[in-house]
């Protein structure tokens, strides 16, 4: 059994195949995704603290607090766990920076604790939704409640909180346990037969229960797991599949119904059956994990092809022009694959993370980290329209990326995410480290036998195929880095002072077990030459058209590249990359012309203002 | 200027290229459209008439003359329409079979006009949602409320009745002219500049104010047609186009936003510019009509793109997984395609008709008459389900025809259009009759110069492609037969006591002009043969696929007849004609067998269990 209160990740099981590796353990040091992090805790953070302030949504704790409520309270009923989401980036961006005590990052902190805290009932219960004279009671509405949801995200704030930061006196960790004993006793096995209508408590007990080593948590988790699929949530027009309360999730064959609610369950399921060793459970996720990427997600790693349910739509229905490809489910799509990666050690699941990360989350922030893609279509055939920068926007609304949405999940969910980003780059097991996400890192770890394993990793990646891991102590270990399946014709070289071996590296992973010397160099050279791929013959909303992808990134074409209406365009040829930039040539169905038009990464679109857009070009 | 109170029509404009012919003067006599209008008048009526009292829409008539409203209220805020569409329905169904007033039909009808006039309050009011005690206040929701909508299924009902029995006293007519006198004394130049959500007071009122004779009601109509575009109706998260309130009518360049809405919006708009000759606004209909069809219509002639918002989509997004084509949406196009036609003359309007009425409007009811599609996909993916003969249903539920939904507009909608479908055969001006649509009929009618035309159509149109007219009696007229876009290679004959003349006729209309004697015989060949048909290229959903048509009818798929999962269909030949059934070469992608693959009538799919099947078929 491992220690799971200290690698500060967000997902540390009792066992399994990889051990996850805390913030404090691998940084991420600049490139890509060094940006990125740096623009969240500059920017975005800032933003969303000050959009849950004039949206009234933490102002809310502060009426629950005072008593007056319901008068006054704003937002949607889930408003609360925008708060929750906000204090786990927080607490992430504090461990991730090492943010001292008396910095605003850690105040601001503190003082969101406090206004939670002192919304919280004496017996445990915390929503500023429900159980007021005047609002609606207590778990009376579990369909479209979210009461238990908002909890799971506060659990998992609290985790962030404990595990950065073990020793703070803060008293989240306080609130989220009265919470969680609260949930147990009202919905244990002698309790409300019930669940929640968006999943979500599974995955926050579980780790709550990990974090405190409370096994009642972890139980707790499992029944709510259990209870979906008998249709104790009430029959609503799309369907109890809605709720994944249609079939129980050891006998479904796919993902299905709400695609942020789906693999949310689906993470909260996999805790639970690698801590109730349930391989069986285990068995069946990683089934419908196969399925579902398959027939399910969109090149972009996107998932949820319905606007009416956001939902996934049938095997094969994956159309670009109303893909919905939520922001939030690409982030519970990585979840879910995280907790199988660590319980399977299985590489594909670190390339859908990689092509999710690429291609989806990092779509919907704008640079400047103030606003978001909430869907992430792969086809614009009208352009979008400028977001108002002081507005609230409708969540999927044909515009460029808008500050704020009236139910605004993805913001703070893009900003834990991007916090804790160092948690999903590498791994440890007993013979070494495995590097899943490819930027320039250092890490520095210890096994479980004590070998301590430092190296850094630099990369100009994705612009440049070169990883240069330099090791920095002398340890004997075992490397493993991950071939993504695009990446034939990879190599890995090894340069040490006895001189350089290079060989090729098959997708999948290449390892290198060596007594490393400090400044032993592995490289691994993944081939970034821009390639076209064909879609499954089944998918009929893609038939007879093709993707340019580039390493991990997928292309697009915008019409101010291609100077008119992308309605027109035709694939003449094949992409060719020249200083930096991938052309590609492009007839014009009406006019007949040709265009050597640049394609732009997929997540870098609508930054030139209103464009139509496609990521599938047909090519006749 | 017309007389419109005589023609027991639905539609009849003050002036127009075409005069319609009603009920008396056309009657179809059996055939495809016969045996439906026989079903709907033995079978649908009763099950609507049977199902508006079981889920208590009719008795909210019943508690509102008791004044215990709100309380059992039952239904949402539009459920009153549907007892106005049933209402037209039977008057329709009175005139068609020329019913005596002890027939259980007129007994019905006077039945349920009694109820609804003792639920009117004595300022003209009628609803059952609103304005008293409990309830919303009138015109408090005009989002949402449907008030206004239902007033407008109320005219229609009168006018219907006023046309087929205008000597009727039952009353509905008054209960109309008091309700449309408040309409226009609270929303008049002078009340509330105010549109309802869900345009259809527009129609409702033109046509009343033709029957009556009422410019006040006419110019209301105009007013509200006006209003449209101007922002009035509240944003809602499918923005304002949802309710056509983004642009104003005589601007906007297509249809767009709910489809139902969209359509009877431009039908109450094409009413308007007749009655008030405005050229201008005419014009305006007829560009968005020609680009809503080439952008935005399915091959079946269904429109409407989106589950979400049962709405258009973009220009070329026409998914077939995913087309909503709601059966009224189809109705609606119909009526808008109908007031066009009568205004222009254009034989195109009369094609699209055709097209939506064998390809939408027949596809909804199943054989007995008693069960119905709400939405009409052109692609399923996995077999439905069997639909609870006793139950409710979603609208778009993925499920075999359902005999009554949570919002069941199409099933009394679909009655009401074949009561009337005789309106929609022929059509005269100062020359002679038009024939529109094939089947066997009888026409009698006299021209506006006393000339006295009368003909007998046989045909067994769309089976046989020959429709045969047989002249009953001496007159001279131009005849003229509408010959269809896809009927390259037809032919037309004339037989006579002088002989035979054969000529070729192209798409579009032909006229034989003549001094016919009784027994003349003129004879259309339409060829009938089955064709592929490839889709627009800018089409991407349907891209490297093809769809077989026959005639009139498009053909559909089934897994049934595949033998396989539809997923795997590939076309491998052309379509073969054999003893009455349609088969076309399918390869079977995964197993490489060719299967000879009967073809259904699209309309006629789903009728032998759940299955799988397409309308668009792939090439490769």
């Amino acid at each position: 059994m491992r220690d799971t209160t200290a690698p500060a990740a967000p997902v540390v099981p009792t066992r399994g195949r990889l051990r996850p590796l805390g913030l404090d353990e691998v940084r991420i040091t600049g490139g890509f995704w060094g940006e990125r992090q740096d623009v969240n805790g500059t920017a975005t953070l800032h933003h969303i603290g000050s959009r849950l302030e004039s949206e009234g949504w933490l102002p809310n704790f502060d009426l629950a607090a005072a008593g007056t409520l319901p008068e006054g309270r704003r937002g949607r009923e889930f408003s609360d766990s925008e708060v929750y989401k906000y204090l786990e980036a927080l607490a992430w961006e504090i461990g991730r920076t090492d943010a001292a005590a008396d910095t605003a990052l850690e105040q601001r902190f503190r003082e969101v604790v406090a206004r939670v805290a002192a919304a919280q009932e004496p017996d445990g219960y915390v929503n500023t939704r429900f159980g007021r004279p005047g609002q609606g009671d207590r778990w009376s509405e579990l369909e479209w409640g979210h009461e238990l949801y908002c909890l799971g995200h506060l659990f998992q704030a609290a985790v962030a909180r404990h595990r950065t930061r073990p020793d703070a006196d803060d008293g989240l960790i306080e609130v989220a346990r009265r919470a969680a004993e609260l949930v147990c006793h009202e919905f244990g096995a002698d309790g409300r037969d019930a669940i929640c209508g968006h999943a979500e408590v599974e995955v926050g007990l579980a780790e709550l229960g990990r974090v405190l080593g409370d096994q009642r948590f972890i139980d707790q988790a499992a029944l709510f797991v259990e209870r979906h699929g008998r249709g104790s949530l009430a029959e609503i027009e799309w369907g109890q599949e809605y709720f994944q309360d249609d079939v129980p999730v050891r006998d479904a064959e796919a993902l299905r119904g709400h695609a942020v609610r789906a693999n949310y369950l689906s993470s909260g399921a996999t805790d639970v059956a690698v801590e109730l060793a349930d391989d069986g459970l285990l068995d069946a996720l990683r089934g419908q994990w196969d399925r579902t990427v398959e027939r399910r997600t969109y090149v972009t790693g996107g998932q949820g092809s319905h606007h009416q349910d956001e939902a996934f739509g049938d095997d094969w229905e994956l159309p670009s022009d109303r893909a919905y490809s939520e922001t939030c489910a690409g982030i519970g799509s990585i979840m879910f694959s995280w907790r199988l990666l660590l319980a399977t050690g299985e590489p594909r699941h670190a390339d859908l993370i990689e092509r999710t990360l690429f291609n989806v989350v990092a779509t919907s922030p704008a640079p400047d980290g103030r606003s978001f893609y909430y869907a992430n279509t792969l086809h614009q055939r009208v352009p979008g329209v400028e977001a108002d920068p002081e507005g609230t926007s409708k969540r999927a609304s044909s515009s460029l990326r808008a500050p704020w949405f009236e139910v605004s999940c993805c913001p703070p969910n893009v900003a834990r995410t991007f916090a804790s980003l160092a948690a999903y780059v590498a791994t440890a097991d007993a013979e070494g480290v495995q590097l899943h996400q490819y930027a320039p890192s250092s890490v520095r770890t210890t096994l479980v036998d004590g070998r301590v394993v430092a190296f850094d990793v630099e990369t100009g990646y994705p612009v440049d195929g070169g990883i240069r891991v330099t090791i920095v102590e002398d340890t004997e270990f075992a490397l493993t880095l991950r071939v993504p399946s695009w990446a034939s014709g990879a190599a890995v070289r090894l340069r040490t002072g006895d001189g350089l071996i290079e060989h090729a590296a098959d997708p999948g992973t290449v390892e290198v077990r060596r007594a490393f010397r400090a400044g032993d160099v592995v490289e691994l050279m993944l081939p970034l030459a821009p390639r076209l791929t064909t879609p499954d013959p089944r998918v009929d909303a893609v038939r007879g058209s093709v993707v340019v992808e580039r390493g991990p990134e997928v292309l697009a074409l915008e019409s101010i590249d291609f100077g008119a209406d992308i309605v027109d365009a035709v694939v003449a040829g094949d992409p060719v990359e020249n200083d930096g930039s991938v052309r590609l040539p492009v007839r014009n169905r009406t006019s007949g012309e040709v265009t050597d038009a640049v394609l732009v990464p997929y997540h870098d679109w609508a930054q030139r203002g209103p464009s139509t857009m496609r990521v599938w070009i047909p090519t006749a």
